[in-house]
């Protein structure tokens, strides 16, 4: 029986997870789930899954949660977190939570030794060099749940000896594959949201539209598989079969595949360094009879360039980069800038965001909260010219 | 240094293992070449490599080679061959000769407990079970170079614990992919050895051509990976970029893929468990912006469905599918007998040589012996038709 504590057990990988924990009876037991907003779901899957602690991150639903579930220990905030990840009998946290917030628990998930289920990519590109060594330090293993980075972790097993000469990420390429500049200039977010391959939440579903995810996730592999940025490709593969690829200083490429679905990664992030049966659907050829593969427009979509150029700078430039996003993801999603304008706010504040090249814990704190006020100023003043 | 014994040096496997040997100076040292026929060339291998011993098969030319090679061992002869692969100072066999044959010394090569690299299929198709727990008896490893295997085989590493569902052999499908039996009936020898993809030796260019080389490798995995038959598929792959896959029994499936080149699996056999850097040309996605995926016609290339038939039945059967199938391959390329011909007499062999369930070792030599005497007969007899 593994002991698990969920973050951000509403959203998409969340609720997965679960999924996962209940079609595997007598495998795990959940003894904290928390979420930011969603109360109701929350309460809901308290009550099924009888957790030693909940946490609801806004404080205005707390007593709603505490008065529905009166057995179960319930906080709020987020210092809360900290509690959920640290949890004595807990020995495997999945940091589902969406955005740069994961940083600080999952930093105390790490100090407490226990073994990380890695969903929240933002945690890495924000800071993945600070926390890749407190992992190492307290002998605690990172499985990504990306099913890229998945994918690439199960490549690596029993290669650890065996030098990578590079990676190769596939890219689904999103809804607007294809797509120019000037189609862009007018895509809705209701369009965006569409994603061919994959079923997640709002906020990654633009990112695999502005191809920013496939730039977020370079700048994770780095960290995660100790790589140099010339050792990250990407490579354009609509079908989303092939998760990911390793190749070796032999020329040998090894590469995951199977149907585009998340439980797959989440499942084996709980299971590692088993494999457990389970009934997912089955990849069958006669389904995909054509793979394809291309390169990565990045004239039409600059944030895969601006990533890899975050990456090369290093320092607090991934979290400068990863800040914005967050803001005109948001921003985009409230109809307050256009599609292609995303890239041009990141842009700004990767110009403008002082860079520090070694930074610390609090450095990036505050990178953070700098670059999340900043980009929120240029996206009003694009708003405001949008308007006239 | 790995000192190796190489069975088969003359031929494709055999030269291009020597240029691997050629291209890791220091890497490995050659105790032993041995040849059937091709004097000359193994004359020139003995002198670039000077190994401790060569053994030339075919006795007709051993004043030859004794003659060239002054302050070398030179044998000849079959048994010559058991003190090849049994050098006390040897460490690893490649086991590179042409049909069944390679048995008996593949056989004494792991009684001596040498590791073998195993591109001699025939030993496993038709004496799997023998062979494999002999292996095992002698702490042996039987690491594949057959490309599709060796891609099996490098999905399997650290995965160990971890059960198979099943496995996906890939097929290139061959020079006739696509053609029907009216087709079929008229190719000539020389249409056959136009491999699409792999530059290979005659015999298994020819069944690469008739889909018997893929049933072989069917009855092979099944020994090398201890499956069920039902746990192993044929794919058609006409790129034959992804060698083979394995599917585990959490629906994951991994694949090794690469350029075709023989050398890739030939070097990881030496180099296994390390990988070793090389300078093969490297894979390309723009090379192959399309990879596709069929099912293999065994309508019309009956061979296949053949193999699967002896692996189920077991026993001598697939011994008599491999000796039947060497004598109609000669037959082919000696234009004695048609293409479609070919499985027409494999499969009265199959009829028509007494079935033995529990076969020991004297049963499969016989077997084989008994095969290639009907399978010549009947040979004879179409052959005999053939020119009325």
């Amino acid at each position: 029986m593994k002991n698990i504590s969920i973050l951000g057990s509403t959203g998409s990988i969340g609720t997965q997870t679960l999924e996962v924990v209940r079609e595997n009876p007598g495998l795990y037991k959940v003894n904290a789930l928390t979420a930011q907003n969603s109360a109701d779901l929350l309460i809901q899957q308290a009550l099924e899954f009888n957790p030693d602690l909940v946490v609801i991150g806004n404080e205005v639903h707390y007593t709603k949660v505490k008065t529905a579930l009166p057995s179960i220990k319930v906080l709020c905030g987020e210092e809360a977190l900290i509690e959920a990840v640290t949890l004595p009998e807990t020995h495997f946290v999945i940091t589902a939570l969406v955005g740069s917030v994961g940083l600080k628990p999952t930093i105390a998930a790490i100090k407490a030794k226990k073994d990380i289920g890695l969903a929240n990519k933002e945690t890495l590109v924000v800071a993945g060099e600070l926390v890749m060594e407190l992992a190492q330090q307290n002998g605690v293993e990172i499985i990504p749940v990306d099913s890229e980075h998945s994918a690439i972790f199960q490549c690596l097993v029993g290669e650890k000896n065996n030098p990578v000469e590079k990676i190769i990420l596939t890219a689904s390429g999103g809804p607007f594959r294809g797509k120019d500049r000037t189609f862009l200039s007018s895509v809705t977010k209701k369009e965006a949201l569409k994603h061919p391959n994959w079923v997640m939440g709002a906020k990654i579903t633009i990112d695999s539209a502005s191809l920013m995810n496939k730039g977020l996730e370079v700048i994770e592999a780095k960290w995660l598989f100790n790589l140099q940025p010339e050792q990250i490709e990407v490579v354009v593969h609509p079908q989303s079969v092939i998760h990911s690829m390793v190749q070796f200083n032999d020329g040998s490429i090894k590469a995951q595949m199977g149907v585009p679905d998340m439980k797959l990664p989440i499942h084996y992030a709980l299971a590692y360094p088993q494999r457990i049966r389970n009934n997912f659907k089955r990849f069958d050829f006669l389904n995909y009879p054509e793979l394809t593969f291309s390169h990565a427009d990045t004239k039409t979509f600059r944030n895969l360039e601006l990533a890899y150029n975050a990456m090369k700078k290093g320092g607090n430039m991934p979290c400068i980069i990863n800040a914005a996003n967050e803001i005109v993801v948001d921003a985009f999603l409230k109809d307050q800038i256009g599609f292609l304008e995303m890239s041009d706010v990141i842009e700004e504040a990767m110009e403008n965001v002082p860079f520090i090249a070694h930074p610390t814990l609090q450095d990036y704190l505050e990178t953070d909260e700098q670059t999340r006020i900043f980009a929120a100023e240029v996206v009003t003043k694009h708003l405001l010219t949008n308007l006239k």
